[in-house]
């Protein structure tokens, strides 16, 4: 099933706000050949993440951005395929920053992690149990800490991070209102995800429907999306509330600023706190996480949804996509047969 | 000494703002006389201070607002004249919420606390051994979390309370950075205060001159201000740094509300937290903090500054020239001798 060559997704040029298909190309280069101490990789699905945004772009962030001409950095997941070293055989499933390619030259000391769950679809290891389930474990439970009975207020809701958000506050005793757009996603919330409450921001009702999802207050709101979103979230906070900042979705550049109404009195008032992070300064968090996760999806007691998209040739437009609200579902692409 | 009547400010009108003198009027009416189990207090200071323009909004807020007729909510510090409680006899040093007023009647259960550090002069105990010393101490050391050698700034530096906060912050091995207005100010942070450095926002060259005195970035964000000045502090952010939220001085009106540049991308990109309080919220935590302070005060490692204003006729004025900057020190009114 390999093609002889190795089809590389290479970043092209430099996006000023969102990566759209132009700023990508596809070239053609030869199956790598491990060198001493170093593996290759079958990618046989690749991710997808609004994150992405942020890797190719020069602004500062909490990454160095992707270099013109390099391959486009992307979590991915397959199977070794050649090996120098024998920690690693061949065979062996993992998981990690290979790249937008078919197939990815590794250094062992590398390698993100060997996928332990191989009980589970390979593809869970880019969602559920790869960054979005984990980023939705640690920003709802350590940064938002909820307590039975309170209510939790996720944007982007319908999303591989925010449905997991989602199902983890009302597995610890939450009630889970859920921010989409669209009916479709809207739905998605309610009936696949079990949110108690879900509202369309698109509508024109969005305003006074949160409103209503919201009556009690809000005491834990996990944002990915910033902007006018958040403005009507935090109109609701209860004492006390915790604003997980995971993403800004929402918001198209940040050069210039966006302006936004001042969140201070809301957080004086409220007594509130509003903090962001990044899931990679947690490396020993991962594991655990993943184990909790996995549990609750043998016991049938979380959800996912996939999005697959066949082929390296959907990569470039892949991120865009995202942004534009396309996708229903954690965002795939597949390269091999699974 | 005493005048045989009980002048009284009250509140006039609602401000849709900051309160001004023409939303109070004094008037005169009897000493009151204490029921059972009630005291009479000679209040020797009143205070005045920034939250006082809260007290008096309609806006939702984390008091209910001072009734229009009532006498003006405010802490006050006086010795008891009069009393029907054995355990609060007469000549007791107290402070309280009195009100601004030269006789407050308080049933014995309401009253504030009875002032044990009377080695040090009784208007301590409404400065930096009451409401302002406990709010800089809880808000530097519980929620910004000081490690030697990091990098603290504070807005309105030269206050009762970001004074206080530079001298905690240096006390803790921190560098404290002040941004206050004018030069006077500004010098008062450098030379009486002890400020590692100290920038006046009035001045044309803030923004360079910020950026210079918070070369290593910033750690900790003690903001009494919001607005502009915190603007130009969040894109100096370090990793992990902590943004305090103690007052906003600057923002005139919160109706409607006003716009700035969005905090969402800082507090992501840097892993920050910022995070709103209010002090009445941790009464238990008044007493061992103020016994700390008053032990740095005994020990001259911490020191303050007052600015007496003789006569209740300057209280209906008195939050308004907070606001507009009149004041060098913690404002008091003084009504009695000492």
């Amino acid at each position: 099933m390999s093609p002889p060559i190795n089809r590389q997704v290479l970043l092209a040029s430099r996006p000023e706000g969102i990566p759209q298909a132009a700023h990508f190309r596809i070239v053609e280069t030869p199956v790598p050949v491990p060198g001493p101490g170093q593996i290759v990789v079958r990618n046989t699905w690749l991710s997808v993440e609004p994150a992405m945004r942020g890797w190719v772009s020069a602004v500062a962030n909490y990454s160095e951005p992707v270099a013109i001409g390099a391959v486009m950095r992307s979590f991915a997941a397959g199977y070794i395929v050649a090996s120098n070293d024998p920690a690693w055989p061949v065979g062996t499933a993992v998981a990690g920053l290979f790249g937008w390619q078919d197939y990815a030259l590794v250094d062992a000391a590398t390698i993100g992690r060997r996928v332990e769950e191989t009980d589970l679809p390979l593809s869970t290891a880019l969602g559920v149990l790869g960054l979005n389930g984990v980023t939705a474990h640690y920003g709802l439970l350590q940064l938002g800490q909820p307590r039975p009975g309170e209510t939790v207020v996720i944007s982007t809701a319908a999303g591989a991070v925010g449905s997991c958000v989602g199902q983890i506050a009302r597995l610890k005793g939450c009630r889970a209102v859920g921010i989409a757009g669209g009916p479709a996603k809207r739905e998605l919330c309610r009936n696949s995800f079990g949110f108690d409450a879900a509202v369309d921001y698109k509508a024109g009702d969005f305003v006074p429907a949160l409103a209503e999802a919201c009556a009690g207050g809000v005491d834990i709101y996990f944002d990915n999306t910033a902007g006018a979103i958040s403005d009507a979230v935090m109109t609701h906070l209860n004492p006390g509330a915790r604003i997980v900042i995971c993403g800004t979705a929402s918001v198209a550049s940040w050069v210039p600023p966006p302006q936004g109404p001042r969140v201070e009195r809301h957080l004086l008032v409220k007594r509130a706190r509003m903090q962001g992070f990044v899931i990679f300064d947690h490396p020993e968090y991962h594991a655990p996480a993943r184990a909790e996760i996995a549990g609750w999806l043998r016991d049938d007691e979380l959800t996912y949804l996939e999005e697959v998209l066949d082929g390296i040739e959907h990569a470039p437009d892949a991120i865009a996509g995202l942004y534009r609200g396309d996708n229903l579902g954690k965002r795939l692409i597949r390269l091999a047969e699974t």
